[in-house]
């Protein structure tokens, strides 16, 4: 079924398609054309790595979007959003990214510019010119862990068909951002060797209308993150330890149930690791945590190429310290002004929010 | 007004006081007279201790009650609750204790011995022999973070006036577990000199009836324990960081907020740490596991006699872990069964659960 869709989507783009084979074969820097000719980079097809050093990557797939947002503190203008930002602007301080996503015509080229530079390959991002970008609105409850959707549009992603670029084969860690689960399954079905690692984040929306086929993608990952909701839900479970037991035997070796302010649990076998998120004066807004989190937890394993439970748990840390910086302003803003020093900073902190001596016992 | 209650208290129980320091003469273990006959032991107002080494001590003020629990998982019958006695068994773990309460004369003698074979001097416990002992009955809900109180019948406790005996003017350590504010202040004002440590639990049911009488009190300790709800309610602040700075101008230098499953946070100054509850499989009954934590916290300080914010670190683990077992059956059973290699197979893992290595980062 994914494979014929996958075979229409081709003949689709043909034309473009060889436009950008020859451009491609002309210009060395390709991820350049992503930025400053975004449309060229839609489905991009081609096979150019031949004659390239197979560097093993961090394939990140999720939406890029607008969000507009209403929080007890403000209200934002419509911003970037989308979990493959999110993800993408917070993984990208630790290792370089290849991209899989889908934006349409008005998403700012600035926009994707600013993601290159920051070592963001954005070959596997189409950029339907004639569309509009997947679009969402919410405004959250005073408790920031509740939100009422105000308005959706899926636009692009309707019909969102992800491309894995021949380039993309290498890819050692996968990072399968919240999306339809049958797109995320086709990503890792395009790719020709298992990943090191697969990571997959969903949530309640699809148990609700796609138990079945997120059943069937959840049994392909290596590593599952959910909210603690989410996790009763999929498990039917009230008990977060029994729920754990319960998704690690749908296939993932590994869970994380994330708990926003309350922080995140890792379980794997019998092992269970616990990280708090670091308590804030305020948050402004927490669109995008859960992603964040998500992005500096594969992007420390995938710097590091270090997938040991122990690794895992630093892993969880840097997650939770980029989720921390993600909530301090709206959208994607402060994790674009933060530094190296910043994070290490923020690491700091989380050494003395959670380090304690127990030899005095 | 409280001088006077106490005078009023003192020439009721004239007579029985003559009896008690004629006794008490007769008998060096004075602890076992409150256990064998524990009638006698009431408003033990005797000098007794000029010839006994000065001990530094543990005093822990706290209710001793009747509960009937109902959960999603059972129902028990009356069986022994009340802070006090929930911080007793789990302190004397630690320390010897010497116990300020008030109990009626349908409290099982058997229980009293109990606690006392624990090391816990039950001198200042009041035991009303015609009077009848607080009784509290609850239901849960299924998340087991909230109750509703289905009969609260405070008998002994409506005209309790604690009563410090001369043997526990020593105290180093005053835990004052969630009472009447004023009858918790009657304790402080009752002791010649003032404890290194005194920690003062409390509830929203105080804040809503009591509320200036409430600020007095925790305006007189060093660290106040709530949990997130009541720390909201007290500040008038819904960030629990704010509402930890607006709580600490109101006297104590510490502040501890309790989280239930999630855990609990320690505040002094601009420093904070946290330490999480551990994700059990089943939380049978969460009555008492407050008390539990607070007796786990204050029982390490008073062994280790070390109350600098990184020992307090330490003690905020073994009240976690302390609570950890509370919660696995009705009251205050699992507390009676652990040993000492039970909690140190506890505490090894919390530092499972927290311990990570940040230099990889």
């Amino acid at each position: 079924m994914l494979a014929i869709k996958r075979d229409k989507k081709s003949q689709h783009v043909s034309l473009e398609w060889i436009f950008q084979r020859v451009f491609y074969l002309k210009c060395p820097y390709n991820w350049l054309i992503g930025s400053i000719y975004p449309c060229f980079a839609s489905n991009a097809l081609v096979s150019h790595t031949e004659n390239k050093p197979q560097i093993m990557s961090l394939v990140v797939v999720g939406s890029m979007a607008f969000d507009a947002i209403e929080t007890p503190f403000g209200k934002s203008d419509k911003i970037i959003g989308g979990a493959g930002t999110y993800i993408a602007w917070c993984a990208s301080n630790f290792t370089p990214i290849k991209q899989i996503s889908v934006v349409g015509g008005d998403f700012p080229e600035s926009e994707l510019a600013a993601l290159t530079a920051r070592g963001v390959d954005l070959e596997g991002v189409q950029i339907k010119k004639d569309e509009k970008t997947f679009f969402w609105s919410g405004k959250y409850h005073m408790d920031m862990n509740t939100r009422d959707t105000l308005d959706t549009q899926l636009n692009v992603l309707e019909n969102f068909q992800p491309v894995v670029p021949d380039s993309f084969q290498d890819c050692e860690f996968l990072m399968l951002g919240n999306l339809v689960p049958a797109v995320q399954r086709s990503v890792i079905e395009q790719l020709k060797n298992r990943p090191k690692l697969i990571i997959m984040d969903t949530m309640n929306f699809w148990m609700e209308i796609a138990m079945e086929e997120l059943k069937k993608t959840i049994a392909m990952v290596d590593l599952l993150m959910v909210n603690d909701s989410e996790a009763r839900q999929l498990s039917g479970e009230y008990s977060l330890v029994k729920a754990a037991k319960t998704i690690m035997q749908m296939g993932p070796k590994y869970l994380i149930i994330k708990k926003g302010e309350h922080g995140a649990l890792l379980f794997h076998g019998e092992k269970v690791f616990f990280a708090p998120a670091l308590p804030l004066e305020e948050v402004f807004d927490p669109t995008g945590a859960g992603d964040t989190f998500a992005g500096g937890f594969i992007g420390h394993l995938a710097k590091t190429k270090d997938i040991s439970f122990e690794n895992m748990k630093t892993a969880i840390i840097v997650g939770s310290a980029m989720a921390s910086f993600c909530v301090e302003k709206f959208g994607t803003q402060r994790l674009r002004e933060i530094s190296k020093e910043d994070i290490d900073a923020r690491l700091a902190e989380f050494v003395q929010l959670v380090n304690f001596d127990i030899d005095l016992v």
